[in-house]
């Protein structure tokens, strides 16, 4: 087994998001679950969606793909492997994850459909109700997959979110057999309640089958998936079955089982919650990057706990501040 | 004289901003000049910076109508005449001008060139240089005016940056003489330094000839427009052609000088100046709204600085807060 190029390398939708303000009011008159995301099917569908929301801002996006960026604004190298289709917003993401220091090297998918965009509304709370138009993203042929680069990352990891569309289902499953092959560590987060309940199946065999080495859950993802309302219940289902466990617990903070030994670190002192818009992705990035500078559970959901702080303090999901200073000030 | 349907429409360049954070020694080695704007030519021009630049975010921007989206934000009725492209930036731009209540009937020019963008370097001081992509926004045509929104508009608002391309320079001559026809105010802002030393005889003629009721400038731009270094020497030679001169001086506040009276208005106090961005096109809009409320210069300009302040405390040319409870606060 080479030493390995990339600490970690994600597989994941590759979307812009269009962030705009809406009240409480908005998300129950649209019928939206607070807090979830939910997948739009026609282009009618986000075109009425669209026209109702107020000025947005734009930003790349991607569940997956935040959590590259803020490895690698942690110093890490990252590299990313998801679809855009051939056009402005394709370029946008292609630039920003580039910018961001990660290695990019999916081809741009010519004609219809458009790249992915996720319409976010952010209530006055800061809180964010998401809905996806998966477009190009959920066209991710197995044979985009970068091998190479996926045998030559310390750790493979894949968002639950992508598992709803079959050609990406298939291509992390084949990405999961590459990586186990190559003797390399898979991790994968469950993004979403919903999501869970459409493939929980799935995601618990890849569990008890020994897949996955790093899962990551916040509250309601491991109670989904476990199908209890015992937190303690379910954490403990689930970390006998996994090396390393981080659930996050917004505003009561997060906790690690790794190795069979319990960690938890409070959440992060910030003034104003603006927008939770990838405060999962970036708590992921900051345990990720923790754990390939050879830090402990303790110290490394720190740094998650950190990026999630520096993250939820603008709008969008992708690190503004340069939170391997804030790390440094920190951990040293 | 039939009673005007806007309180404020404008022309002006249709764009997408392009905003990422940048250090001054950038700046310096690419040979920009910090606090402009400069106009790029060619795709491999913008390419080449734009393949230089960090993560960015992507917001609607365009002097103008940044203007007019603030007058709608603070309870104004504006329209918007400007030319996008049938494509996805075009779509952005047309989207969050008519969520932010502003009437945009502009039909977007099919094929190239694309949505003009504009490439926007943000410094740790908050100060933005521009890069603009003219593209599609060069080749609004006269024929594209909406006539029927201009004569009924009180006051027809023009950016001076509209005036480099050809064919926006004879649509806002025409837009002039429709406005002026239809007994209608017309609003002019002189937009950038570099822009004045192109177009400075141009300029002087429409004040001269009595073109111009209001006229907003910033410090360096009256100078630049009377090639004086003598401040106080170059507002008394424009206020005296006139009706109303707003210049805007920064940190210093802004002046005003109408019907022969003069008022200043210091600058708002504000926490962190994170993106000067739009913070003329702001001011302008809180005057210009104040004066369609009936309100006097001296709260006009109060409405045009709160407006600023605003504005510059976060990435992004358009309002993010409610300005127009932030002007009811302070002057009811």
């Amino acid at each position: 087994m080479t030493s390995p190029a990339y600490d970690v390398v994600a597989i994941g939708n590759a979307i812009v998001d269009v962030l705009a303000q809406a009240e409480d009011a908005f998300i129950t008159e649209t019928g939206m679950t607070k807090g979830s995301m939910q997948l739009m099917f026609s282009p009618a569908e986000a075109d009425a969606l669209y026209a109702k929301m107020g000025p947005g801002i734009e930003a790349s996006g991607g569940s997956a793909a935040n959590t590259v960026a803020a490895i690698a604004a942690l110093g890490g190298r990252s590299g990313f492997i998801g679809q855009v289709a051939d056009d402005q917003l394709g370029e946008v993401f292609a630039h920003d994850i580039r910018a961001a220091g990660v290695t990019f090297t999916t081809a741009a998918r010519a004609g219809e459909p458009t790249t992915a965009r996720c319409l976010i509304f952010v209530t006055p709370d800061g809180q964010r109700t998401m809905n996806t138009f998966l477009r190009a993203s959920q066209f991710l042929p197995a044979s985009a997959l970068d091998n190479e680069m996926i045998a030559s990352g310390a750790i493979l990891y894949l968002e639950g979110y992508l598992w709803d569309p079959e050609e990406p289902r298939a291509a992390m499953r084949k990405g999961i057999a590459l990586a186990r092959e190559a003797g390399r560590k898979v991790a994968f987060t469950l993004s979403d309640a919903f999501c869970i309940s459409r493939h929980r199946a799935d995601f618990r065999r890849l569990i008890d089958e020994g897949q996955l080495d790093i899962l990551f859950a916040n509250e309601a993802e491991i109670l989904s998936l476990m199908e209890t309302e015992d937190f303690e219940a379910a954490v403990s289902a689930v970390a006998g079955k996994i090396e390393t466990l981080v659930v996050t617990r917004s505003e009561q903070g997060a906790i690690a089982i790794q190795g069979g030994r319990r960690y938890a670190v409070p959440a992060e002192p910030i003034d104003k919650v603006v927008d939770t818009t990838g405060a999962g992705d970036l708590f992921a990035a900051g345990f990720l990057a923790g754990q390939a500078q050879g830090r402990g559970a303790q110290d490394s959901l720190t740094m998650g706990a950190i990026a999630a702080a520096e993250v939820i303090s603008h709008y969008g999901a992708r690190p503004e501040a340069d939170i391997a200073a804030l790390v440094k000030a920190r951990l040293g």
